[in-house]
């Protein structure tokens, strides 16, 4: 593949684009997580969202363990190209490692974050 | 106001966070920038966003130039505390500078990016 469509990002210092994932069907922001070079070209090609883990240091492809894969339906990027965006299925429905649909679970309510979503699925049964 | 939900984030080095602009009508996103401390405690305050421009190094209101102001609905935060999610209505219908709805307006096609959304009103006419 011409990889031209790589070298127009433009990467941090470090070598990362930001990357939003959000749900196809509902629209939800699920996740926010860093790709580098090698994943986003991994990510396109296996047509499935591979990350890099910042705390690891390493190529992360979500679900490797719990298996809520991320199935890539596009993959868009910003006005500035340092910000990508992709419209994802979500398998299992559970994007956060906390058992929840969505990693934005955290609402604003006066001047404390309230936990408005509900875990779908115990983490221990999620990553055994 | 009480500002234990502004200890709560875990700021970058820069003392910032990263902020997703999602439109809570069509539920697109529309934008990804900055905050610091002061300018997430301004728009909790406001009920507009008010961004960290990290390369004019100051405050940016948005919509300050152009009118397209973002008002706030909600104001999530994901598990890590670490990257903020903004429920807005866009003012102005455009969210990027070069007059289109979305900043996400590239999208991959094979190995190349097009620009998959109309600009709706030439940027000279927004900014003045």
């Amino acid at each position: 593949m011409n990889a031209n469509w790589l070298d127009e990002i433009k990467w941090t210092e470090d070598g990362l684009v930001p990357v939003i994932a959000q749900e196809a069907d509902s629209g939800d922001v699920v996740m926010f997580a860093w790709m580098s070079r090698e994943s986003l070209a991994l990510t396109a090609e296996k047509g499935e969202a591979v990350y890099f883990s910042r705390s690891r240091g390493k190529l992360w492809h979500k679900g490797e363990e719990s298996g809520h894969v991320q199935k890539v339906k596009s993959i868009r990027v910003d006005c500035d190209k340092d910000v990508v965006l992709l419209s994802i299925e979500q398998v299992g429905g559970i994007a956060c490692h906390t058992g929840r649909h969505s990693c934005f679970y955290h609402e604003l309510q006066g001047d404390e974050w309230v936990a408005v979503e509900p875990v779908l699925k115990d983490p221990k049964q999620i990553y055994k």
